[in-house]
């Protein structure tokens, strides 16, 4: 943390400024220039900010330069962590593609996308038993018969089964039945579920929220790792801003930099990040030329007659196209990544 | 809802789409221009989007027009809800103003600041016992011992008391020690705890989402309506934007925009919202002039030795002369709206 | 500037960063803690940004820290700038209030709105003759005949014109019309015109780009000082954000930013900030109590038979209620300013 | 246009809202629902909203159900428009590839990345003459003279020249060295200066304002078109949102929303979308797998000894890696984008 003196402050208030940080036990170290005098403080960036620094007389601002994420830093793990559920490692040398409708409906009807996009070659099957929406009136999932669906369709096809859990006090019954618990978008602060799912020994795919930024990602990613469970998988949905004609604007430029920042392994989902069929396969491909681990899609037989997010949901035919395509891109990629010059 | 049809969509494509409609139950009204033809459906929002209309030959797209929310809506209660505390109304004659630490820190201090702030006028004292943070390693609050010390403060002045709950599991703790149950703007769409304060009798204090649009925050609001809890205050506190400069962008247009739509009291929390002490007093006298209801705002009596948003918290002196202000300016304002030509 | 190292970087990249930026003139001052180094960087902002330090080895980000606007701050210019035209003197005693119609449409109509507006209390006039319209099939404004009723009015009334000028080529012919020079939203980072009205002797109104930070604001207003015009009247007009049920967010926390960081007079135009009628008077009242200067609105005696923005325009008999309330709340607003606690 | 009536509204209000409609020479279709009464308008969305038809009594919201763009839509010329400039195609078998320095800052210099990026297979030389700085005391470009020097490259090297041009004033003085203007991001709603481009027969790069929709985007397009220039070539380049990690967010959902809406060619800025090259690379990857025409990227031979936007320029050796790796991309892409199920 740099503490920003107002232009022509005292001497005294400069004083008075580094002992109260050393009173408190940061270390202080002073730069005077012509115009700016600056203060930079040794130590932890958020017990700084709280000290009220900002309203001692001379002060014009404070200005953060470390990240506050330390488990989740690149710098603290350098190399990749991967994480492999039943057959499938996230992270490896094919990419990861998770597919499913948005809601589970009916036990046949998910039984029979579970085969339909294993044979296009996904390795994992979402569907929502507990959906949050917007609405009261919505329909909010079948709750655990949902999830027995889902187990049912594990059984019936070996897929990994991915599903969303919204309050602490399901965590034990929806990890009962799932080999990994999502958090959605709306949840990612949601601190008492992150502790809650930080306890167990299921890998969390952790949605980006869609107005987080990406350090505020990652500090949730560090509450995950913090409790003790190092699998987290992060996936960027979509943050929200202006532009209107796409749901919510998918940001690709997240994959690299948390790349950059962190070892864990960075997902996409383009479905809820444009909102619109006709644009799901192309933000796909973006995705794993991107750099993505891999992608999860919502997918349905009959798109028009999904219970929710019909707008956004793949044929399974469109699917099988996109899954074909998303392998050769990402061998492509990879082959890339090995010998591109680090700028 | 609208169903905009492509240009030179055929007739089949349009006859298809309304039999689609009418077939689960919706109204389809034909509008057919010389370069535009839309469908007008008679049914409610949420459930045709989750059609997947969109996905249909000939469909451009769809395009809202109707509110979903209804218990929230000021034609469903054309008289403003006024919710009273203790001796307090909210939404009568006098600004309501809540202040308190952001953190509970000692039983002793938080009584002073009560004293304080109540001296002011202040009807209610805020202060967390459970904190949300976005560092894991930041401290995280008193928890009930925190609550206790509100229960004492409350004792010692009569002042309501109003502290921030994080998880359905202690809903029925924190109710049981406080007079407003407050969701914070990262819980605005935590919906299994929004059913949970829904099912209790006190007020709820709902902050809006930093992220969340008004319609988002009203359709919050009605899932606590819907569950039977009739006393929700609606507190903006500062959207995210990309300026800098403040640490959110207090969004005072929320104010009349809330009022037009819905019946509920809106409140502003200028301390989150611009996140530096020497603008809160001024942006706090806008929020009045701007009609809110009240304000809730962070005091400390020396704020560069709070546990947590020093930056942000004006001192108790600062407070003192910025209540007066509030006062004088709602009595102005309030004279002001009875007489407005109605534009 | 600061230069943030690396994690784990070497004595040999942070001594070739010192030297690179001591080659080129740059203060260069080390601060090194355990887990963190720093390099305070003495020099103007921009120039350091341009040299690609970022890119060397070793070096993780550059983060700056002091303002870059140097005639526009309040450090150069501790006093508060007057701008008097004709017999009004902005941020003065009396809040400015500028009114009139979006577009010029007619010489008689532009009178009787003048005539209309002056009785009420406004002191200038304003009133589109070149019009930015997103759309190139949208009215374009009626060009210099606009600006000649404009001068009539002014004949008519003794009001101040004020009317928008978009390209440099025009600049001349506007200027020998109007009193105040209007740069729109769209056009203040168009630095080929900021330039062009900085070489004249008119005050200019320079509205706050609709996606600018004000940061940018101040270095737009720096361009027109710089070319030697020191009579830059500031105008905030909403940025852009996700929510829709308002046309822009009108940033009311820009007033009391702005008045903290420079001398220049700030005002608000709520018109286009909120961009429907109904709540166009209320956001005046918030934007006096926030400490604006004044507030410039479009009113038409007609509003839904307006060529222009009938959407957001106010009645004359809205405005003229408005404008009582403005003074008595200018007033209010500014007995407090005189004893506030400087916190 | 749609016309959303308040609920509760009176058959007097409907009816003299259909009748102004009709006096104003739109046609109008009434839709009456149990909840919601809509109208339904038939003309020009701009000029119904100027109509302030939301100001009358009954009146709840008018609704945008159109594009407003004509020329530049899909549905005007289903054809993808391909744009030569001297050897090159734009929108055809190979990406196009644009790069050249911020700044043009000497001939030799310029000539000899010229010669690189001609050998690493670059079509056209990017350099800017006149730069739009955000500080007036930035470095402002070489002007005319920088013009000279990127015609000696072109001359040297047979590259196409790409600068930008910022006033309407030097439109023929730019457009007699170059072969196509580019209009920035500041001027995307510069409408004096894309009247004067759009009455050149330059082909002209428009980049995407980093605020505006893509709905404006096209709107700027259709300034141009409508001047009598069809060759528009799109680019996005990043918006503006709360993210800090990167300095814009580049919007790659722009490339599939856009080839939906529009005929014209659509290219990426990578550079200024991320804003640090050791995300360059990568996010040039993406856009190519999204479908883009092409990238334009900045180099130089030392990017850290760059005259502007050093952290965002990849050296020679990083440009000549990624080049090869686009055509790589691209030719796959293609080879999807034949067989592709039109979801």
């Amino acid at each position: 943390m740099i503490v920003v003196m107002k232009e022509g402050c005292t001497k005294a208030e400069i004083e008075n400024v580094m002992q109260v940080l050393r009173q408190k036990g940061f270390g202080a170290h002073l730069s005077e220039g012509e115009e700016q005098t600056i203060v930079g403080v040794i130590g932890p960036k958020d017990r700084v900010r709280e000290l009220g620094i900002e309203n001692m007389s001379g002060v014009e601002k404070l200005v953060p330069v470390s990240n506050p994420f330390k488990l989740a830093s690149r710098a603290f793990h350098p190399d990749d962590t991967k994480i492999k559920v039943l057959h499938h490692v996230i992270g490896g040398d094919e990419p990861t593609i998770i597919a499913g409708p948005c809601s589970v409906e009916s036990r046949e009807g998910l039984i029979e996308i579970a085969k339909a996009v294993k044979a296009s070659g996904a390795q994992w099957l979402r569907g929502g038993a507990y959906k949050p929406r917007s609405s009261p009136y919505s329909f909010q999932g079948l709750g655990e018969e949902g999830l027995k669906y889902l187990a049912d369709a594990r059984e019936a096809t070996g897929l990994g089964i991915v599903s969303e859990i919204m309050e602490p006090g399901l965590v034990e019954l929806v990890a009962s039945y799932v080999d990994v618990l999502q958090i959605g978008a709306r949840n990612m602060q949601n601190f008492a579920l992150l502790k809650a799912v930080g306890k167990t020994d299921k890998p969390v795919l952790l949605k980006r929220g869609f107005s987080n930024t990406i350090e505020e990602w990652l500090m949730s990613a560090e509450y995950i790792l913090a409790e003790g469970n190092p699998n987290v998988i992060l996936c960027e949905r979509g943050i929200r801003t202006f532009e209107t004609y796409t749901r919510n604007t998918l940001d690709l430029n997240a994959v690299p930099v948390v790349q950059h920042l962190s070892h864990l392994p960075v997902m996409v989902d383009p479905s809820h990040g444009v909102g619109h069929a006709r644009y799901v396969a192309t933000m796909a491909r973006a995705s794993i030329a991107a750099g993505a681990a891999g992608v999860i899609v919502e997918v349905h037989p009959k798109p028009e007659a999904a219970w929710s997010d019909g707008s956004q949901t793949l044929t399974l035919q469109a699917f099988d196209e996109m899954a074909g395509q998303l392998r050769q891109l990402h061998a492509l990629t990879q082959s890339f990544q090995k010998t591109t010059v680090n700028v």
